[in-house]
């Protein structure tokens, strides 16, 4: 098993959200290797070292990122240098790469503390970090790694692309871990639960399933583990086959993606066109959309109509239903639909209008009113929710249920 | 101090990015409560009790959120009973609470597995859960206080802010923790330190400086600690100041606030409405301002223009700019700007044109060129970035260059 240790302070005054912890676990679980343990702990000599010694008792392979920087807060190289009785010297391969990063790519002057960043302690293998100026760094000790890497994502993720992966791939007996996942809507995780009890009493000791809820819906999450790949998919095969028979009304996705991806590509399958217009999702739509690496075959654009008059002026929406409906409403979400597909040429519109909060409810139309619309020449869908979360959640609540309602859309379920 | 565990095989695996833990520590940071260590670990009895066995040995304040659930890989709840040695009963205030929140928020029936949401070991104080059905509960041995909180962030928060910050203000000595933050933009971290050295050596023992590079800019960071407020304050102003001044021309922002915010208020301030218009961006410009509430004020909208024909129609963007300079062109960046001028009826306008990859790159415009414009009726200033980065790292330092483009042309400063 392994253990990922990340350092810096603005782990622990909730100044950064990790992400690179995510990111290392999941591919982490592909080569077969179970993350145990993450631990974030400051910039400090006596936290990180407590935090070595612990991982050492729990994890074979312990993970560690950030605090490689060239200024005086970044301490994880000297220490490690320390900890495992080493000292520094330059490394020669890294001194060329560091002159010709500033040289040829940054067009900076190099700077003595730059220089520094060449140096490594000369008990560690070097991993060339050819994103950066920071080096990737290998220690053993009593049969166990203990991997560095820069805290940067970009320079965290080559490195453990290009060398650590396949190190570690090379160095230790590999498990086989399947994840599956089964996305539902409708339902809440209790009645789920009583949905599927004896599937999941079925289930051998080494597949587990796990409840996530999250955005109203209910991701299903079967995880398998075993020494033989062959049988430890047919195994899972098997169970995520019932669960998905026993739940098929319910069923989002079967596959582990974000909802948005699963719609591109029912979008791309059917050779349809998309564009959004946005009230209250305020351009988020079109942001998830367009996240995805070769959107644009399928995203024409969005018009994000936050005021009530670019509504009326880009979208067409009539002055008389927003007047006399209110900009939340069945007719605006419809009028916002047509117009977009007018505007933006696209085959299908989702569109989006509510309230998300704290301010902006009224008696009539409290916080978290929000009306979806989806549709094409022929005829929109609509659906009404009534959200009761903070802002963002809201946003995210919506945007869900939007993907969903497009999804129905195009199976003709909606 | 206080550690704060967050259980889940989610974490492990990489399907959840934590969240929870930043806005804890945070908060606790506010009341002068330093956090020392958080640790993730799966749905395991024996990783749960080794985690809490540890972390009593590191912290007197300990937090754990997650697995309290209603389904079986839930297990949080039987654990910490049998770890403090309790025996299940049922909480009769919380039985209420669960039964009115079935019957008239959720309109569900209720079912067995939810009453048992009402059961809490007899001995730790429950605090009631106002916004769902897992109970938060306190523990206390060994002088040491253990808070289990359910890991819905909606249901953590409301807990939090109403028990648990009030409950630890009262019970345990606090410091005085203030950070003061500084965004810099233009040169690198190591020619910072340079500029700041003869500062940073002569902070004081309980001032840090950090440095956290991100999005092409350089957050500097102050954080004192201390016992007397007043004391701790003027320290850290003092240095805060000196930093401020000897950085002047590079300083976006001395707030700790996301550079959207600071350009919200500064167009508030004046009296300016904003829209934009997004090719790369994808909508990610509105998406982060209108997650901040009171957007409205200022935010007039977005036209999404990715598909070339959708610049054409709804911003204006000649025909022939597209064709002769191509859509990722300074000529095109500010025909967009005037479209969206136009079409948006908003006093100022950002916009963005570019290749995000990682496919769409050509030999003379590789993935990573990017053009932004701001401007109004009178004028529009443009700027040009070659990005070297993932799609999604180039999103997001785009859009911190766009709104910091915007902090310089109000200003006056492009």
């Amino acid at each position: 098993a392994a253990s990922i240790i990340t350092i810096g302070d603005e782990l622990l005054i909730g100044q950064t959200i990790d992400t690179n912890s995510a990111w290392m676990a999941q591919e982490l679980n592909k080569i077969g290797i179970w993350v145990k343990r993450r631990v974030a702990v400051g910039d400090s000599w006596n936290d990180i070292r407590d935090a070595l010694n612990e991982e050492s008792k729990q994890s074979q392979i312990i993970l560690i990122t950030g605090g490689l920087g060239p200024t005086a807060d970044d301490i994880t190289k000297p220490l490690l240098c320390e900890y495992f009785g080493g000292k520094m010297v330059v490394n020669e391969e890294k001194l060329q790469h560091v002159k010709y990063l500033f040289e040829e790519v940054l067009k900076r002057p190099l700077l003595e503390r730059n220089l520094k960043q060449a140096e490594v302690p000369d008990v560690c293998k070097v991993l060339l970090n050819e994103r950066g100026t920071a080096p990737g760094m290998v220690f053993e000790k009593d049969n166990r790694l203990y991997i560095s890497l820069p805290g940067v994502p970009y320079e965290m993720k080559g490195l453990m692309t290009n060398d650590v992966l396949p190190m570690i791939q090379k160095r230790f007996p590999l498990l086989t871990i399947i994840h599956r996942n089964l996305v539902t809507a409708g339902i809440g995780e209790s009645f789920l639960a009583e949905k599927i009890q004896d599937i999941e009493e079925s289930l051998p000791e080494n597949i587990k399933l796990a409840y996530l809820p999250n955005f109203g819906m209910v991701k299903l999450r079967l995880t398998g583990t075993g020494s033989n790949r062959e049988e430890t998919e047919s195994a899972i095969e098997k169970y995520f086959l019932q669960l998905k028979e026993r739940l098929r009304e319910l069923v989002v996705t079967d596959q582990d993606l974000p909802l948005e991806q699963v719609v591109l590509e029912l979008l791309k399958k059917n050779n349809m066109s998309l564009g959004t217009a946005e009230s209250c999702t305020g351009g988020y739509l079109a942001h998830l959309i367009t996240s995805i690496p070769g959107s644009s075959v399928v995203f024409r654009g969005s018009v994000v109509s936050y005021a009530n008059d670019v509504k009326e002026k880009v979208l067409g929406v009539p002055d008389r239903v927003l007047n006399e409906h209110g900009a939340v409403s069945e007719l605006t979400v419809k009028a916002m639909v047509n117009g977009a597909l007018e505007q933006l040429r696209a085959d299908v519109v989702i569109a989006t209008t509510g309230i998300m909060g704290p301010g902006g409810g009224t008696t009539n139309k409290p916080v978290g009113m929000v009306w979806i619309g989806v549709g094409n020449k022929e005829r929109v869908s609509t659906r009404l929710l009534q959200l009761r979360y903070d802002r963002s959640t809201n946003i995210q609540i919506t945007a869900a249920n939007s993907f969903n309602l497009l999804r129905q859309f195009i199976l003709g379920e909606a």
